[in-house]
């Protein structure tokens, strides 16, 4: 018999993937969908990208170095050190998105049956890299109703054992609008140091944090063998679909043992490199400052408009572009097939993602969605509504 | 203490790239070095593709769909039409590069301790994609007096095993330049199918077999379910840096597990796609036929110039831009240590890739190489006569 790996049958598809035939026969029948559950910007992507690449000319569109282009590592080494943070070229490898950097960071750490220790709810990809190794993911539990806060060592020392290989944070966070403050990243470091731990820091978000700026976990030299950050140029620039990031830490074993698996692949996009070293290049404070100030009055736009519907909790966030809200329905997939198969107004309906694909439990976040308020305040505020209605209706027809 | 993976810390750096330091200290000296040893061709990327960049007019840079963009998909759907396979855009995911084309493949398919059998020498990369996922390769032994060839049950068959889970061939073959002839396919397809084998076909290099088309593995319909093909733009359309590739095969169960990495990673470069869909709807029979008769020239140049070193045996390649050469020296390492840091003429010197990082167990191959013909006639040619002067120089002093 044709056998599969025991590891990728422990992955799964993606958990908001099951709704897409409901959506397609809303479509047919002429719903219009307004989407909270994508987390695809519509902000502008510089334009210095497009014609970076359009001004690439060369006859052969060669391989990149393995670790990366010189132009893009350097642009990546000035970008930090307009942020008072000091890493060589030779500490960064250039990966494809944030997803390889994942993936290169899991594969060089985790065997099987290891555990990464990750705050939970969390990004649901994460499972997918975790278990291809035949590690797990370990999640430290948080409440919605403490805001989702995890920088607790009576938390996380627990869950910490032989298998520990690591702890990962998103920072923001994904999905659920976190960002530490100083003294929670201290404990962080602190907890991954004394039990000789990776401390991992998902940094991709790290311009969008409203009310203070989220520090690198670069910052914390004491700790600089344990520390390893994942930088992208999809949120950061809204540029999504060029698919680069980076891996940067002052680990040298890691640099070694990453490199292999990038001679491996060979290299990352060349024209995709070029294109992402004039983004780094031409971002200024200013830049950073607009398009977070964008996200900001999406933010509030999201905040004042769930606030409309009568039993919906939640806790407006730092950073990033996600809300997690607690609504009052008994379990937000149900909800979400109702919208979609029974409910309208004015023919639209609207889509999220459930709460539960963001747990490694899933009959936990039964009554949670996660929003991404990455779309025009007038379509939130349309979207918004329409849940609210939306909500009134299916507990109606539940009584 | 920081662990890392057991997986990736037996994978290896790159073997060529010991020589790079030795290298570097060469041009220091102002030694001009001719390249033998990397695969990059010099041959003109088609215009269409930086064409279709260009003319990529959206707002967003947004993420492509993770099975691949429709237009992509389409035109690799109508370029296997073109030779008469009948694949649906459901019937393949694209990749970034062939790299990620063989991680995924093996991921899905090899689970700890498990063996893909591989005909030796082979692509040194495979190694890394195997072990990364706790499985491992395994050779299946080759002759360099037998041209290579590997197509033999007496020899194939004693290496399947319980833990045997497919067998991976590439044809044209990468080093060996050996391209199957149709009773040699059906050979492997019969195997792989009595002993529920996948069978893998890397045909990065289909286009460009000198004598006879090389034959793509999904022509044999009878083996739908076993057979898995490897494709990329890298080669076929001198596109290396644009890491566009695809993973085609009829097997629905492999495609549904292939998704969820592809899920997981979220997709592959938009602008990359779109180039690599021009490519794929501009290339005629014409274009592979002059590109083809390009490295038909290079072979023929090649083949000439080694006949002129004396001692030095090898057999014509029939595809790919690659050629082994069993050279009249105890030790290519050594010699290539001997060209870098003794040798010159007229300030030049020359490297290619030694035998041994082609095979599993380093101590085979040791007098052996592997040249890629990726240059002009002229550079071959010197590149040849350097070496032919430089083994010379090297037995001379060793007697």
């Amino acid at each position: 018999m044709l056998k599969f790996s025991s590891k990728v049958e422990k992955c799964e598809l993606s958990p908001v993937r099951k709704f897409n035939p409901c959506a397609a026969e809303a479509k047919a029948k002429g719903r219009r969908i307004f989407h909270l559950n994508i987390g695809q910007p519509d902000v502008i992507t510089p334009s210095v990208f497009f014609e970076a690449v359009s001004s690439f000319h060369a006859p052969v569109l060669e391989y990149a170095p393995a670790p990366g282009m010189p132009e893009l590592l350097e642009a990546i080494k000035d970008y930090f050190a307009k942020i008072d943070i000091k890493v060589g070229t030779d500490e960064m490898l250039i990966t494809t998105g944030g997803g390889e950097a994942l993936d290169m960071v899991m594969a060089c750490i985790l065997d099987d049956d290891d555990e990464l220790l990750v705050p939970e709810p969390f990004y649901a990809n994460y499972n997918t890299f975790a278990r291809v190794t035949g590690g797990k993911i370990r999640p430290i539990p948080t409440r919605a109703e403490d805001g989702y806060r995890y920088a607790d060592r009576s938390i996380i020392e627990p869950l910490i054992n032989e298998h520990t290989r690591g702890i990962m944070i998103t920072n923001p966070g994904n999905p659920t609008g976190v960002v530490l403050t100083d003294e929670e990243m201290r404990i962080m470091v602190d907890i991954a140091k004394e039990h000789d731990l990776f401390l991992i820091g998902d940094e991709v978000y790290r311009e969008y944090a409203y009310d203070r700026p989220a520090k690198s976990l670069l910052t914390f030299e004491d700790a600089a063998e344990n520390i390893i950050v994942l930088d992208s140029v999809s949120k950061r620039f809204s540029a999504c679909g060029a698919r680069i990031g980076a891996v940067i830490t002052h680990n040298k074993e890691f640099l070694r043992q990453a490199l292999k698996l990038c001679q491996g692949r060979l290299c990352s996009p060349t024209l995709e490199q070029v294109g992402s070293a004039a983004l780094y290049r031409a971002a200024t404070p200013e830049y950073y400052a607009g398009v977070r100030e964008e996200y900001r009055r999406r933010r509030d736009t999201v905040v004042e408009a769930f606030s409309k519907i009568p039993g919906a909790k939640f806790r407006s966030p730092d950073g990033a572009f996600y809300l997690m809200v607690t609504l009052p329905v008994d379990d937000t997939e149900e909800l979400q097939y109702f919208l979609l198969n029974e409910f309208e107004d004015n023919g639209d309906t609207v889509m999220y993602a459930p709460g539960c694909g963001f747990y490694a439990d899933s009959s936990m976040g039964r009554n949670e969605i996660r929003v991404a308020y990455v779309k025009e305040c007038d379509y939130l505020v349309r979207a918004i509504e329409l849940l609210g209605k939306g909500i009134a209706a299916y507990n109606a027809k539940k009584k």
